[in-house]
């Protein structure tokens, strides 16, 4: 059995700087996608386009052959002007932080009214709005990682019902109550979601580092509503792996004065991992419109105008026993992948 | 300002085998306390009146000068007839495990029924039922780590209703609903807390293992529930430290197929921790009752009662900057506690 997937596209995606760029850039397309829509979370943050520029050009040093889509960062730097400067070069988005909730997110947002001016303009030139649907703990307010994606969605209604026409994806949803609420919206408002919150419950981190991420991984019922969206392929819910690559040392230990870094590194083998997940719950037949159609009908990016990157991946199935690499290696750094050790049952077909 | 505390007691304490009992036996009475209500899951579990008695005279051959009440492991291997004989020699209660939600509880109960002649007699000599109050994870029905106690308590509502005058001590209860099924128990029920769920939720060991423990800590509100019982000086809830230690290195590196040992250290500073918290919300002219009378006088052990171990312990403001110690050694053996290299503000005075 194989399946042939029309050049993958992968609609979050972290890809740093320096030498670990160098490490992880490459790992998109061995993990079967040609497209990134890469984070604009670096030090400093990308907040304008010549910023936003200069890291693709950085990126097409590293791997020419896949399509980069760009994004700013939601700041107090960024104004109407910038937007319309943006959109010419070609920049897709700009992703919204709330403050000090995930990597890099020191210069988050605390409140969106400020930012109407900038969504106005985005509206106006078609840019889309990502945000990271959390909100911060407030012990006073019993908010907390596991109820700060719900509690964030009155936002969401509030952005969309502003502005209507604002296209606004919710990233890498963990909650039915967030699959719920962009079902709810209009045809504007889409959703990501990664592999491994398709496969992991709050269970999985409890005490395990390695599964921690941000939005840690919920209940078991929220991530049953994940699966049941991608099994029902509704147009509006996609890929986004959010890969995020955190150096082994910072994933493996904590001390008692300091927490584990956040994330979950996907990259290196995405696709076959969709594969394995989907088939876990019996939608493997929607895998092409999961990480390829919906995402791409959403952006308005139809394969014929990605200019580089494109392919058919095929997947087949593995030998029996095939496990994924435990660490992958370049130079000083190293990083090891989600489902490093574990069995897994696709891999992608040599060209 | 100083504070005097007439014998306190922790009614649930893991004081484990071997050199790292060595350890943290002695730390009973470091932390400030002259009466351990020890718990039975070593390997193998302590199932016989035989066991415990010899399990507590290797205790008092490390440090004499504790009281250890003893408890038996709820097993198949116990019989009514043994329950008997345990009450005769003095141990005070059956610890009940549910299978695989704890450490070594790979021998604990799936269900209840089978145990009520031991229960039964349980009742008639008046020895004390000790709860671990979780149901095991399953998926399928939406049950996890965060709302694993809720799960439960309709088993203690029934075992209650059967077993009117068994005394029951749910213990590390972390919830408001836990708080709330004891309250509305009648007298026979009762309820741990323990320092850390005082002062942690679950924020506090997402990606950070060295708050992680099971029951694992809840929601901010959960955690306020705790924190105003002990205020209101509710006569059935007291203190039970769960004090448990592991490894450092268990403690502080997972991998990708190992996650972290579940478990919290506080005995060695667990009385001025307790002030510490107590403090914090307001609560510190309960101590006394918190961690000595309401204890003493559910378990039925008055101070004049208790053979070693009784003395008036004085708390005093520790000095400004005093830190809680990074690590105690010895051999081989090693500990890191809890709050380990922040800053406290009490301490135990000399004698």
């Amino acid at each position: 059995m194989s399946i042939s997937i029309n050049s993958p596209a992968d609609f979050h995606v972290h890809l740093r700087q320096g030498p670990i760029s160098e490490l992880i850039t490459p790992h998109v397309r061995k993990g079967g996608f040609g497209l990134a829509y890469v984070m604009p979370n670096l030090k400093p943050p990308i907040t304008t386009t010549e910023q936003a520029l200069k890291y693709k050009t950085e990126l097409e040093k590293i791997d020419p052959n896949v399509e980069y889509l760009m994004t700013l960062y939601l700041s107090p730097e960024l104004s109407p002007e910038e937007i319309r400067k943006a959109k010419k070069a070609g920049i897709v988005g700009v992703k919204s932080y709330p403050r000090g909730v995930t990597t890099n997110s020191d210069g988050g947002i605390e409140s969106y009214e400020f930012y109407y001016p900038i969504f106005e303009a985005m509206q106006e030139v078609d840019m889309v709005l990502n945000l990271h649907g959390e909100v911060p703990s407030d012990p006073n307010a019993n908010i907390h990682v596991l109820n700060a994606e719900p509690t964030f969605l009155p936002h969401l209604f509030k952005l969309h019902a502003a502005f209507p026409k604002l296209r606004i994806v919710l990233e890498h949803a963990t909650t039915r109550a967030a699959v719920e609420a962009v079902k709810q919206c209009g045809p504007t408002v889409a959703c990501t979601i990664t592999a491994h919150h398709l496969s992991l419950t709050v269970d999985d981190w409890a005490g395990q580092s390695w599964n921690f991420c941000k939005p840690v991984a919920k209940y078991p019922d929220d991530r049953q509503a994940l699966r049941d969206i991608v099994k029902e392929g509704h147009p509006r819910f996609f890929l986004g792996s959010d890969s995020a690559p955190h150096p082994p040392h910072t994933k493996s230990t904590s001390t008692p004065t300091h927490a584990c870094a956040a994330g979950v590194y996907t990259s290196p083998i995405l696709l076959p991992l969709v594969a394995q997940l989907l088939e876990s719950f019996g939608a493997l037949e929607n895998i092409g419109l999961f990480v390829s159609d919906h995402g791409r009908k959403f952006y308005k990016i139809p394969i014929e105008n990605q200019k580089v990157g494109t392919s058919v991946v095929c997947l087949t199935r593995a030998p029996a026993g095939s496990i994924v690499d435990e660490k992958y290696v370049s130079g000083n750094e190293s990083l090891v992948p989600f489902w490093a050790g574990k069995e897994i049952g696709w891999k992608i077909a040599e060209q």
